[in-house]
């Protein structure tokens, strides 16, 4: 093990970090999950070159490799443990290229996706793929997980937002994925292949992304506050059935309202109260709110309109303070189902049934527009308790058993392998471990990770 | 060999054709390619059970599957020949389910996109992959070559639209892919994987389509005629550029313009005219037709608004008749390549030197809203010369140099394979072939064709 840190050294030199706090930090990420003993070292990959050394070295030495970014996954995916290097792509953060004739950026993995966001924008540019994270979450890990966000519903998944890629093998070969133009099938799909594969394929270490432009038009923000959560979903689910989209539309149920109305000192919600807050954008913005305001009224909601940006503002910091409202009342397992928009309401009764069934609250908060739902799990201590695994279990199948999955952007890494053969059968598993042969024959990027459990 | 015709007659009755006229239409789709000799059978499938069998019998006794829509593929890639088994799945072509709620529908593959768009637009909805043979062409192939067609640039590409898939294995066991909700991110993309494929992986049963609703408001139609091709395409880039987003932009060069002209017997064009046509959709279509005839007038353009529906449909009836007008010369090899939008200049460059470096005249049709140009060649009988193989080989080459990819839509079937790897490099050649391989470990579906060559 000492033999792999001092080959990382003669290679690497003032790029490999082994203090302390470096190897605590690469232990964990923002699920709460922690890996049980810290890894052999950080590499703080600054080049293609960097990542490639590494990687040469892992596979002459056999030593796993987990790639890492800003450490900001909810699912465990980038945790680092015992014999293992933590690869980080962090430093990599440069724009390499803004073509706004041709509507896309290169970058590198490890810009934050709200820097890109800001780099961008004096071009009149944006890169759709938004998860609430923005700020301390890169492209990179975006990429990793297909995490999506709050504008999915009309804007796209990261699928839909990326051209092609340069992949580091686990040999460290480079390979590049893709092309520049709208269009290309040239064989398989690596580049679709890539998204989402949470670091078991490859290490990601440049993207050529589709930009859109900047929307024309103002946004307007309104709420609906409904007396129970199904009604809320109800609510959500006939706007999108009636044919109008909004460009973000997220519910919040009640005990998710009132903790953050308790967290940011504002007046304590009428109780029992579940919130829908909907923003509009484009040339249409104002017709549609009206219509979006009609069909929610109709649905029993007491709608609001925002008066103004300051005001809009403040109804979306509501929406953003929902991690942190849940950490304030303990510690905080974030579920990330997602289902088929009619089924919400269904979908909230099985969460009641589950509630009732456990013994637990499960607030929960939901991107209504795309049907994708984060209910919180709550505890005391470290360690999940059993009983939450249980109920956790009991809401992946019911998003199954509706048409959905048990995670919609977060990823599996290492809290949901042992329902990944759930979702895909035996066959799909088998099918989806032989991929991950073919890219990674001796096993040695994220292990443990995804394919954790045999089905 | 007809031990393999009576297990299948033992098993699919009267769904399994061997009747001249069956077997010689098997050996052909669009692309003027033909199989040397006959299939063993046609299996015309009724139903997913049949599918199954069909494979079931097919590993059993090794015998090649080829899988067969329309048959209106332009590489090959449906093309069947000796030994092998033609599974058409022509006769599944039943709509199963429309959820505009939920903004989605699943369909049986064979079904013609037309027939679908028909069938949805009562709902307000449509898919948006719009290749421009939808009258004769099946959603199935759609999806097995990845197709497109004219409005990918505002409207994205098929693995867009696409949210889940049915697909029967090598072996005859059936797996799905993906969910009915917007996101999910469970494990390695395989509905991405599949799409595109060529029948390579598996065979497409069923899907689950992600649909739009209609585009409220008008369309609105222009054309702008340019002295030479080069100025064609540079306005057309700089209509990207400018950031007004057309649904449809199409070039024809001048070659082009005549032929189809001729053939519908309408006056002959401005002798060297190259042509653009432009259509603007939904509420903002007037304005931004006004901004498109703005900038392709500064760019030297003659344009020409359309008065009304009628003389628009005139116009796409010229860009239609394309296909029709290429074979009136000779029979033609349509290639398929894409580069950048800001790239068309260079690439029509290059399509000029080609034609000179090799006494060829390529009449070129382009989408020019998203970068994919068909050079067509034109010669007499039924081979391809092995010159325009050669100057077909100059042209991938300038369009990989240029950032984009061999085939934009139609895929790599068995006129392209040779090419492949010069695309993906031998690396990424090796990963995609091992990936069949997990899929297809026998090397029964579609042999031959994608990997045929080893690089």
């Amino acid at each position: 093990m000492t033999e792999v840190v001092a080959l990382l050294r003669d290679a690497l030199d003032e790029r490999v970090d082994t203090s302390d706090a470096a190897l605590d930090d690469a232990r964990s990420d923002k699920s709460g999950h922690r890996a049980a003993q810290r890894p052999l070292a950080v590499v703080r990959a600054a080049s293609v070159a960097d990542v490639q050394a590494t990687l040469r070295i892992a596979t002459a030495t056999r030593t796993p490799v987990v790639t890492r970014g800003a450490g900001t996954g909810l699912a465990g995916g980038a945790n680092t443990g015992e014999g293992e290097i933590a690869l980080s792509v962090r430093d990599m953060n440069r724009i390499l290229e803004v073509r706004p004739d041709d509507l896309l950026a290169v970058v590198e993995p490890g810009i934050l996706n709200a820097d890109l966001g800001r780099a961008l924008a004096p071009d009149g540019l944006w890169w759709a793929p938004d998860p609430a994270s923005r700020e301390i979450s890169t492209v990179g890990g975006n990429i990793a997980t297909g995490a999506g966000g709050l504008l999915c519903a009309k804007y796209g998944v990261v699928r839909d937002a990326v051209l092609a890629l340069d992949v580091v093998l686990a040999d460290g070969r480079l390979i590049s994925t893709g092309h520049r133009s709208v269009k290309g099938v040239t064989g398989y799909d690596l580049t679709a292949l890539m998204i989402g594969s949470e670091g078991t394929l490859g290490v990601v270490v440049g993207a050529t992304l589709k930009l859109r432009r900047l929307v024309p038009g103002e946004t307007r923000t309104l709420t609906a506050q409904f007396s129970d959560v199904r009604a809320a979903a109800a609510g959500s689910a006939a706007v999108t059935a009636a044919g109008v989209q909004p460009a973000i539309m997220e519910l919040m149920d009640a005990v998710s309202l009132a903790a953050v109305h308790a967290l940011l000192g504002l007046p304590s919600p009428t109780p029992g109260a579940t919130q829908l807050t909907v923003q509009t954008d484009g040339v249409a913005a104002a017709s549609e709110q009206a219509e979006i305001a009609r069909i929610l009224s109709a649905a029993g909601g007491a709608v609001r309109l925002a008066t103004d940006d300051v005001e809009a503002a403040q109804l979306w910091a509501i929406r953003r303070a929902m991690h942190p409202a849940m950490e304030s009342l303990g510690t905080a397992l974030i579920e990330d189902i997602s289902v088929p928009r009619s089924a919400l309401p269904a979908m909230f009764d099985e969460i009641a049934r589950i509630e009732t069934e456990y013994g637990l609250t499960i607030p929960t908060v939901c991107h209504a527009g795309d049907g994708n739902l984060h209910p919180n799990f709550i505890f005391d201590g470290d360690e999940v308790p059993e009983r939450v695994w249980q109920a956790a279990d009991a809401l992946f199948r019911a998003a199954i058993a509706l048409g959905g999955t048990l995670t919609g952007e977060h990823g599996i890494g290492v809290l949901k392998s042992r329902w990944l053969a759930d979702e895909l059968g035996d066959d799909q598993w088998s099918l989806q471990r032989g991929i991950k042969t073919v890219f990674d024959p001796a096993g040695i990027l994220n292990p443990g990770k995804v394919f954790a459990a045999q089905p």
